[in-house]
C-alpha cells in the first residue's frame, strides 16, 4: 500500500507519541518534528507508510539516543496477555468451532496497538470485539472475513509462515499457533518477527517471553520497519517467504507493506485509521481477515 | 491559549481537508501539506492555534487561489438548522426551565464544526448531547457547567457582546439571544462575526439569513481567523468588547483566543480536541459552559 496524504498528519502524531516515549524533553520533541516537517517534501508517496515510519524513527534516535523507547510497553503488554492466557485458552476449549474462535482471538490480539491507539482496555475491548466479531460472521457478506477459504487453505498447507505484528499479541498468536498444531501436529509453521525495534512490534525476546517457540520456529524477518518490507528482509527469510505454502500477515503495518506482494496472503487485522478502511472497503474498528490471492 | 505541539498533527490534517474543499488537485494538496511543512520550523507556540490556523489558510490561498472554500458547506449548515428551528423552538417552549434548555441548545450548536469533525448528523448528535447534558446538570461538580452564574450574570447585564461560531450554530444562537430578549426586551444583545472566511466560521452573511438581527446587532469582529484574535479586531468591535457587561464566547476556536483574556467571559463551546480538554480538565464530547473571571 502507497502512502496516502492522510497519512501525512498521522506521522506527526506518531512521531510526537514514541518522542513522548524516548522521554524527550518539549524543546527535543519540537526539534523531532521540526526534522520531519524538513523530511515530508522528500518523501516518496510510493513508498508504504511502515517503510515512511522507519525513517522517522531512525531520525528521531539521533535526537533521543534511545534504542528501544518502547520495550518497557512491550513487556508490560506480554505480561499483560499472559496474564489473560489461560481463560483465552479456555474459550477456545468452549468454542464449538475451535479453529474459528482462536482465528478470532488472534485477530482481536491486534486491539494491543500502540502505534494506532495509546489507551488500551484489553478485557472490555476483546469483548467487544468478539461480539462484532460474531455480528459480523452473521452478515458475512458486508464484512471481509474470508474463513472458509482460510481454513481450507490451512487444510492443505504443510509449510506455514505466520508474520507477527505487536508484542503482547504474540500471546494471541500462539493460540492459534498451538490450535493449528492440535490439528496437525506435522504442520512446520515458522514465526517471524523484527530484527529490530520498531514502535512496539515484537522481536524474538517477545516471542520467546510469550512462548511461542513451543509450537513454531522463531526467526526474524530482518526488518527494522513496523511491517516486513520486503526490499528489507534477509535472504533467509525471503526463502521461508517464497518457499512457505501459505502466509498469514498479521496487523496494519504488514498490511500495508504486503498488500501488493506477488504472492498469496491471508492478512488479519483490525482496521484501525480510515486509510486502511477504504482501501480494504471496511468499517474503522472492523477485524479483518482477508486473503488476496496471486497477482 | 497558546499551541501545543498535539495541534501541528491537526494543522496537517486541517490543511489537507480544507485543500480537498477547496477542490484542489492532490499535486496541489500535496505542495499544500509542504509548505506547511516549510512553516512548522518557524512557529511560534506561544502564539493560539486561530493564530496558526489563520497562516495556514492565507498560505493556502496562494495555491488554491478559493476565497471561501467552505461557502457551499456554510449555507448548507444554515438551511439545516433552519429547517429545524422550529422544532428547537419547541423544545424550549417545553422545557420548565427555558434559558436552561435555551442555553444547551446553543452550546450543542457547537456541533455544527466541520473544522474539528468531518461528518454531521444533527438530529442523532443533538438528542445525545441533550441526554449527555442532562446527566452533567446531575453530576455538576465533576463537569464545567457554570450555569448558575452564568443566569446571575446575564440578569445584571445590559449589554451583551455575543462572539459567534460556526455558520448553521448561528441559528441555536438565535435561539438563546431570543430568549434572554423575552426576559428582557431592553438588553442590548451585539453578535459578532468574523471579518473573512475562515473555515466554517459565521460571516455577515450567515447571521443575517439565519435571522439574528431580529433580535441582536449583527456586527464584525474585524478577524479573518477561526477565532476572536484580540490582536486582528477592528477598533470600533475592541470598543464593544471592552464595553459591554458579558460576553459570551461560542465554540472552541474563540476559546482558544480568549482563555487567557483579562475580562471575564462565559465560554461555551463542545469539547472537541484532547487538547482543549485537558485545558479545561474535562472529557472529548463534553459540553462545556466555564466562567473565567477578571484577570
Amino acid at each position: 500500500m502507497k502512502t496516502y496524504l492522510d497519512c501525512i498528519p498521522c506521522f506527526f502524531k506518531q512521531a510526537l507519541y514514541s518522542a513522548r516515549m524516548s522521554k524527550a524533553t518539549k524543546k527535543t520533541q519540537k526539534k523531532i518534528l521540526d526534522q520531519l516537517a524538513g523530511i515530508i517534501p522528500k518523501i516518496s508517496l510510493e513508498s508504504s507508510p511502515p517503510e515512511m515510519a522507519r525513517i522517522i524513527h531512525k531520525q528521531m534516535f539521533k535526537f533521543t539516543k534511545q534504542h528501544d523507547p518502547y520495550k518497557k510497553v512491550k513487556m508490560q503488554s506480554n505480561r499483560m496477555a499472559l496474564e489473560i492466557l489461560d481463560k483465552l485458552k479456555a474459550q477456545v476449549s468452549h468454542a464449538r468451532d475451535r479453529l474459528l474462535m482462536a482465528t478470532k482471538l488472534a485477530i482481536a490480539g491486534n486491539i494491543i496497538d500502540y502505534g494506532a491507539k495509546h489507551s488500551l482496555d484489553v478485557g472490555g475491548e476483546l469483548k467487544k470485539i468478539i461480539n462484532q466479531e460474531n455480528k459480523a460472521i452473521q452478515k458475512e457478506n458486508k464484512i471481509i472475513f474470508n474463513y472458509g477459504h482460510f481454513k481450507s487453505a490451512l487444510k492443505r498447507a504443510k509449510t506455514i509462515l505466520y508474520l507477527a505484528d505487536n508484542a503482547g499479541e504474540t500471546v494471541f498468536d500462539r493460540i492459534l499457533i498451538e490450535e493449528i498444531k492440535k490439528i496437525d501436529n506435522k504442520k512446520e509453521i515458522i514465526y517471524a518477527v523484527k530484527e529490530k525495534p520498531a514502535i512496539n512490534d515484537a522481536l524474538v525476546e517477545d516471542a520467546l517471553f510469550c512462548g511461542i517457540d513451543r509450537s513454531a520456529k522463531v526467526m526474524s524477518s530482518g526488518v527494522d520497519a513496523p511491517g516486513t518490507v520486503l526490499e528489507l528482509c534477509s535472504k533467509d527469510f525471503l526463502k521461508v517467504y517464497s518457499r512457505a505454502d501459505m502466509v498469514i500477515s498479521k496487523g496494519q503495518g504488514n498490511f500495508e507493506a504486503l498488500s501488493s506482494a506477488k504472492r498469496p496472503i491471508f492478512f488479519m487485522f483490525m482496521a484501525k485509521c480510515p486509510v486502511v478502511a477504504r482501501e480494504v472497503n471496511c468499517q474503522i474498528g472492523n477485524i479483518v481477515l482477508l486473503y488476496k490471492g496471486k497477482k
